[in-house]
C-alpha cells in the first residue's frame, strides 16, 4: 500500500533573481516556495508517496497562493492552519563556481513563528500515516513551534509512526530564549532515525569531538538515545558552487556504512539538496529490506536534486534508481 | 537656480506579478522600490530638481539594492541610514476595470520604522534645501519615525525651507500606541501647504463635515493652523480600475481654484498618481508665479503618472505642460 | 455547510503567444489548462466552494502537469483516469478592438475523447455531492463521452443531486457518427438547470425561431423537458473585441428575468466567460434564496471574468458582490 | 495570377523597451525590424501578394538577422546588398492615453545610407513585377538614395509597372546637401499613385494652402504632374495615444471619395500604420474594380494594425474585408 | 558554385520548459520547430549551401508558423504542402549532469504522417540539386511517408543526384503495419552515403553483431548494397548529459578512419546533433577532396552544435574549421 | 579614509541575445551598459571606493539612461558631458565551449568620439582624487579623445594623482590617422602603473620580441618610461569559451612575481574580467602594503568576474578576500 508521510515546518516564499543575476541586477525576482519539511514531503510525493504538511501561513492571497504551491505538489494540505501575519521568506541570489551563493532571511514574526500547540490536533493529523518528519530549524523559530514539534513526535511514537528527524547546528536561528542545548534532546529522544553531521551532534549533545569521525559521534548519539535506530549524514565536498561531490554514509546500529560517492559537476541548484537526502533515505527506509540500498538511494536522490531548479526535488523513483544503478550518463528518455 | 527638494519617509520593496496577473498566477514578482515621499522626489527629479531622499534601510544586499534603485532615479542618497531588521514591502495584485487591485502591505518591525530622531542631523541634510516634503503615513509608522518628522519640519521651518504635507486618514496603519488625532496637528502646524481631503480634514482634525465641500473644510483648517497657506486637493473620479479622471484643486487662502478635469481613459499603473500629483503642485509652485498653473501641472502630473509603470512619474517639464497646455493627442515623438 | 460540485468532461493544454503576439511572432507560448467544465469548478472553488473534477489525461509528465494545474486551484482530483493517448490542445492569439482572437483546436484522438463509461464509478464519485454539472461539449467530443455524461447525470438523478448544463449548438465538433439532435434530448432531460440561448434551442431541439425571443424557447424547452427547472441564457454585446457587454436573463419558469447590463471596458481575456457565468449561476442559486440575486450574481461573475487571464474566474465572492452591489469603481484594496 | 511587388528602402532594428516601460526603466529591448517600406512589402505578403525588397545591410551577423526578418515575413531577399557599415535603428518607448511615444533615431551612416545606383539592376528586380513602392523617406536619406529610387521609378515606367509613392514633409531628415524641394518633383512626376497630405504638398509642391482642403491640394497636384492617376490620404484623429481615429479619403481625378471612419479605441502599436493604409491600398486598386473598395480596403487594414505589435500588418484579406464589411465585433474566430 | 541539397521529412513545432524546469514547472513553453531533415537542410543553409525542404504542414496559422521558420532559417520553402490535419509536436524537457532530458512525441495523424507520393512532383523539386537526404524516421511515420520517400530516392537516383540516408533503429516508431526489416531496404538499396551504427545496422538488415565493430557491419551493409559509397557513424561518450565527447569515423570503403574526439564540457542542447553531423558530412563531402577532412568537418559540426539552442546548427564554415583546426579556445571574436 | 578613483572613457550600450542565443535567434536583447574604464570605477565602487566617470553621452533619453546605468552602480556621473551624436553601442553574442562569442562594435561616430579637450575641467575633476585610471582604447577612438586622455594624466601628475594604464594592442582601432606607435609613448611616459602584455608591449613600443617572456617586455619598458612603477599582466589560459584560467604577473620594477593560478571551471560572463583585474590591483595597491597580496587581490578579483553578468565586477571585498585566502568552495552565505 502506498505509504504516508507527515511533516511540519515553516514554508517560506523564496524570492531570487533570474538566472545568475546579483540582487543588485533584479527587476524580477523568481518565485517558488520552500522550507526544509515540506521540501521533504514534496519530494516523497514525487517518488509516488502520499504527504501532507502542517505549517501555518497569513491569512491573505499570499497565504493562499502558498497553499497552492504546495497542492500543486501533491501534498495534503487540508490542514494548514491561517492567521495573522506574514509569510516567512528568504532571498536567494545564486553563485557560480567561486563565487557564493548569498541568502537573506525575512522570517521574524512570520505567522508559522506564531504558532501554538493548540492549534493542530496530531491524532488526527497522523491518522493513517506511516512516518512523520521533522527539522532542527522548527524548534529554533519559536517556543510555540518547538512545542507543537514535541507534540507531534509524541503522538507519533502513541500511534506508532516511524519519525526522522534532521538536525542540525544553526545557533544563531535561536533567538527566543532557549538554548538548542536544552530544547533538541526531548525532542531527539523521541525520534526513530537521525540525520545529522558530526558537528551537529557535538555542537548540540556535547558528544564526540568536532572533526572527529562520524561513526563515533553517531554511535555515541545511539547510546545517549536508545529509541534511535539510525544516525545518518553525508559527506559533501563542495569543489566550487558548481561542482559538488556527495555521498551518503550511515550508523546503522550495528556497522558504519558509505553510498558510492556521486560527482555533480554542473550544479542547477543546491538549496534544498539535504532535503532530497532526507526524503531518499525515508523513502528508501519503507520500501527496501536492507540498509544499503536505502542509503545509496538517499544518496542518488540527493545528487539529482542538484540538477532541479527551486528547493524541491520533482525526480521520479525511475531517475533515481537509474542513477543507483550506476547510470550517470543522462541519456535522453524518449 | 535649480531648487532641491528633500523628503523623508519609508521606501518599500514592491513586488507584483506581471501583468494583469493575479497572486496565485505568479511564477515570477515584478520588481521596483516606492514610498509616498521618495516618489515625490523621484518625480520632481525628472522634472530637472534636485532631490535627495531620506529614510533608514537594512544593511544588506537588499537595503543596497533599494539605495540603487533611488540612485539611478536622480536621487540624492548621500543620508540614507543602514542597520538591522528587514525593508519594508507591498505586494501588489493590478486589478482591471470591475476588478479592484489588490495591495498586501508587510512593513511592521521594519529598518524604516525603527529609524530613532537621533539618527539623523536634519540641520546638514536641510543645507541648500528649497522644500521639504512629508507625508501623513511616515508618523502613522512608529513613535520614532513621527519624532523625527516632526524634528524635520522644524528645522525647516527654523531654516526657512518651505514645508509641504500630504496627509490623509488612514487610520487603520496607526498600531504603535499615539493616535492621528494626537499626532498630527504639531506637525501641520508647522506645515505651509496641505495636501488634503475633505474626509482627510474632517477624520483628523474634526473639521468640517463629512461629505461637505472641500474649500469649506480647506478655510476650517487655515483657520486652525494660520501658518498653512494653501490647502490643495484632489477630486478623482473612478469610473474603473482602468479609467479615472482627476481634476486639481485649491483654498488659495483667498479663494477656490479649480483645474480642468483629465480623463484617463486607459489606466496603466494607478499606484503613485497622488505622489505625482504632490510632486507637480512642488514643481509648479517654486517654477510658476500664479495658483492656477501650478495646479494645472499637478493635475496634468497626476494624470500622466497614470500611464507610467512603477509607483513614480518619470515624465519630463515638456510632457507635462504639454498636457497643460490642452494637447491631450499622446502624438509620437520623434 | 460547504458545498460540493462535481463536472465532467475535457481539460486541454492552452499554449498562447504573449500578450497580444499573433502566432506567427511568437517565440514561446504561455502555457495554461482549461475546458469548459473544469473552468466552472475551478471558479466555484475560488467562490469557497468544493469542487471536483473527473477527466482522462494521458499516462505521461503533460497528463501529470495538468492535474497538477487542477490540484493547484483547489480541485480534487482523485478521480482523473490515466490512459495512453495525447492531451487534447487549444491554440489561442489574442485579438483587440477590430481584430478578432483566433483559436485552433487540437483535440481528435485526445486521451478524454476515448473514455469509456466503465471507467468512472459514479455513484463513488458523486457522494456527498451538491450539484453535478455538464456541457454541450462533452457529448460532442466521442461516443464514450456522451455515455459517460449521460450515466454520470443519471447517477446524479438517483442520488437527488442538482443537474445543471450549458448546452449550444457547435455543430461542427460532432464527428463521431451521432448529431447533436439524437444525442442531446436524453441529457438534457434529466436536467435541471439548463443554460443555453435562442439558437441553442433552436437548432438542437428544432424549438421556436431563430432570431426569436429567449423567454418563448425557453418556455418551450421547459415544456418539452419537465424536469427543467430554470432556462438561463446571457445577452452578449461584442462592441469590439476589447469592449464587451453581459447581461444574464432567465425564465424561472414563471417569469421572465434580466440582470443589470454590465459594460467591461478593457477585456483582458475574454475565454472562459461563460463558464463563469455558469459558476455564478451555481453558486447563486445554492447560496441565493431568489432568482434575481443568483442571476446578478452570475452576470457580475462573468464580466470580472473578462479582467482575469487564462480561461478561470480566480475571483471572490467579495469581488463579486461588490460589484452586484453596484460598485463598479475597481478601487483599490489595501 | 498572383500579384507581385517590389519595394525599395531602409529597414532599421527597432528596439523598444517591453510593454509600457520607459527607456530608463528598460533592463532589456523587444526586437523587431521595419522601415516604411519594407512595411508595405511585408504586410501586402500576408495579404497573399508575392512581395520583395531591395535594401542594403551591413555584412555581418546582424545583417544577416535583418534579412531573416524579412525572409520569415515572406519578403523575397535575392536582391538584398550587403557593405560595410552599421544598420539603421531607432528606438520606440511607446505611450498611453495622454503619455506620448517617444522615437529615436540613429541612422546615419547606416549601410543604406551609403547606397550607389550602381549597386542594383533595376530590370532584373523589377522583372515579373506588377507594382513598384517608394516612400518620401529615401530620397531625404542619402544622394545615393535618392538618386537609386529615381532609376528604380524611371525602370519601372519603362517596364510597363504601376508605381505608387507615400510621400510626407519630413523637413529635419534632410541633411546631405539637398532639398526635398529639388528632389522630390522628378520622383513624383513619374508616378502613378500619390499618397500624401494637405500639408506633404504644401510644404514639398508649394501647392495649395496649408490648412485648405486635401482634396483642392490633390487636384493641383495632379495638373502638376499629369502622370499621377490618383491622390489619397487619410484624416487620423489622436484622440490620445491609445486611441484613434482613421478614414481614408482620395481623389480620384474625378471625385473626391471618403471611407467610413474607423474608431481603435485601444491602440497595441500605432507605428507602420501608414504604411498598412499604403499597402491595403496597393492590394485594394489591384483587386478591386472601383476605387471606394479600395478606399475602404485601405482604411480598414490601417485600423487594423492598431492592434498588431510591431511595424507590420500581419492580418489577412479575411481579417480585412471582415471589418470592411461593418464587423467590428472582433469576435472569437475558432 | 553553390551547392544545393534537397531535403524531405516532417518538421515538429518543438515546446520545451525555459531552462532547466521541469514540465510540472513551466507556465510557458520555449517554441522553435524541427525535424531531423530539415535540420540538416538548415544546418547546410548555414554552412553557405542552398537548401530547400519538402514536408506537409496544417492548413492553418501554426503550419504558416512552421513554414516562416524554415524561410528565416534560410530554407526553400516553395514545396511545403498544406493540408488538413494537426502539426506534430514533441515535449522537450532539458536535462542536467545524471538528470535525462525527457521527450513526449506527439505526432500521430500529423499532417506530415498523411502525405501521399502523388502530393510532390520529385522531378520538379529536385531540379538543380546537387544532393538529397533522408532519414530512418520518415519511413517509420506512415505507408505514405515512405512511399513517397522511395520515390525521391529514386527519382535523385535517375537525375544523378547523391543520395545520403541517416538511418538507425528505432523499433517503437513503426506502427503502421509495416516491419523496418521490409521497407529499409529497398531504401537503403538506391542510398550512396550510409550514415548508421553497428546496432542500426544490425537491428535493421541483420548484418553483423551487437556489440561487434562498426568497420565490420558497414563493410558487410556495403557489400549487400552494392550502391552504398561509404558508411559513416559516431561514436558518442555521455559522461553525463552536461558533458559529452563526440568522435566520427567512416568506413571509406577501402578503409577505416576515425576523426579526432572533440569533449563538449558544457553542453547547451543536445539535439540536433546527430543531425549536424549528417549536415557537416554532407557539406564535407561536397567541398573536400579526401574522406578525413570531410570527416573532421562533421565532428566539428557535431560538437558545435551541442552549444547552439534548438535543433540546428546555426554556425558558419568558418567556426567549424577552426575547430577543426584544433582552436578549442572559444576566443571571443571580435 | 574612502580612496576615490577618476576615470575616463567611452561607455557603450550593450545588447546581446538572452542566454547562449545566437544573433539570428534574438527577439530580444538584454540591456547593460560597459566600457573598460568605467567598468574598473564600478568595480572599484562595489568594493567600497568612491568613484566618479567622465564621459560624453547624446543629450537624449538613452544618454540620460546610460548615466542613471552609472548612477546606480555607485559611480558619480556630475561630469558627464552631454551633446548630440549617438551612444556608442555593442553588440555581444555569448559562445560556450568551443563556439566563440561574437562581438560587433558600432561606435564610430559615437558621442564619446567627438570629445574635446576643452569639454573637461580636470582640475576640477580630479579633485580630491587618489586615482586616475586610463585604457589604450581611449587615444584610439579619436584624436579628441587622446588628447583629452593626454590633458588628464598630465593633471593628474600634477595633481600628485597616481595615473595607470591599462593598454593593449588593437590595430584595427586606430582610424582617425594617427598610429598607436605615434601616440601612446607621450601617455604611457606620465603613467605609474602599467598593465599590459608581451604582445602589447612589443607591437606598441617595439620593445622585446614577440613571443618572449612577460618579464623582460617589463623591464625594458621601465627603462624607457623611468616614471613606471610596475608593469603588470595576466596569463590567460582559454581551455575553452566556457573554462578559462587566470594567472596574475607583475614585474615590481625588483622582481618577478606571479598570483596563484584561478581555475574558472563554468564561466558566466567573459566580458570586463580583464577590467575587474584592473580595478583589483588598484584596489589592492592602495590597500595592501605588499605587491604579491595586491597581485592576488587582483587575480581574484578577476576569477570572480568570470561569474558575474555583464560588464562589471559586482563583488565585495569579502568575496575577492575569501578566494585570496584559498576558499574556492563557493559555499551558500546565510
Amino acid at each position: 500500500m502506498t505509504k504516508k508521510l507527515i511533516t511540519f515546518g515553516e514554508v517560506m516564499m523564496r524570492l531570487s533573481p533570474p538566472g545568475y543575476s546579483k540582487f543588485s541586477q533584479a527587476t524580477s525576482f523568481d518565485l517558488v516556495y520552500g522550507g526544509g519539511e515540506a521540501n521533504v514531503a514534496i519530494s516523497c510525493g514525487y517518488l509516488g508517496m502520499k504527504a501532507a504538511h502542517v505549517t501555518r501561513f497569513p491569512d491573505n492571497a499570499l497565504g493562499k497562493a502558498a497553499t497552492q504551491f504546495l497542492r500543486k505538489h501533491w501534498l495534503g494540505t487540508a490542514n494548514v492552519i491561517y492567521g495573522d501575519d506574514m509569510l516567512g521568506k528568504y532571498f536567494l541570489e545564486k553563485g557560480a563556481v567561486h563565487r557564493p551563493s548569498e541568502v537573506i532571511y525575512e522570517r521574524e514574526g512570520s505567522a508559522f513563528s506564531l504558532i501554538k500547540p493548540e492549534m493542530v490536533n496530531w491524532e488526527e493529523v497522523l491518522e493513517g500515516a506511516d512516518w512523520f518528519h521533522w527539522t532542527g530549524i522548527t524548534p529554533a523559530i519559536s517556543e510555540g513551534a518547538a512545542m507543537c514539534c514535541l507534540e507531534a513526535i509524541k503522538t507519533a511514537n502513541k500511534m506508532g509512526i516511524k519519525v526522522s528527524g534532521d538536525i542540525n547546528s544553526r545557533k544563531n536561528m535561536w533567538k527566543y530564549g532557549k538554548t538548542m542545548q536544552e530544547v533538541m534532546p526531548e525532542l531527539v529522544k523521541n525520534t526513530d532515525i537521525v540525520i545529522s553531521s558530526n558537528r551537529g551532534i557535538h555542537e548540540i549533545f556535547g558528544l564526540g569531538e568536532l572533526g572527529g569521525g562520524f561513526s563515533g559521534s553517531a554511535k555515541l548519539l545511539m547510546e545517549k538515545f536508545p529509541r534511535i535506530d539510525k544516525v545518518v549524514g553525508k559527506t559533501r565536498k563542495s569543489i566550487s558552487a558548481s561542482h559538488q561531490q556527495i555521498q551518503g554514509k550511515m550508523w546503522t546500529g550495528k556497522k558504519f556504512i558509505k553510498a558510492e560517492t556521486l560527482d555533480v559537476t554542473h550544479v542547477i541548484d543546491r538549496v534544498g539538496t539535504g532535503d532530497a537526502f532526507a526524503s531518499g533515505l525515508i523513502y528508501g527506509l519503507l520500501h527496501y529490506d536492507n540498509d544499503m540500498d536505502a542509503l545509496n538511494f538517499a544518496t542518488a536522490a540527493c545528487a539529482l536534486k542538484h540538477t532541479v531548479e527551486g528547493d524541491v526535488n520533482m525526480v521520479s523513483v525511475e531517475n533515481v534508481t537509474s542513477l543507483m544503478g550506476g547510470n550517470t550518463s543522462g541519456k535522453i528518455k524518449r
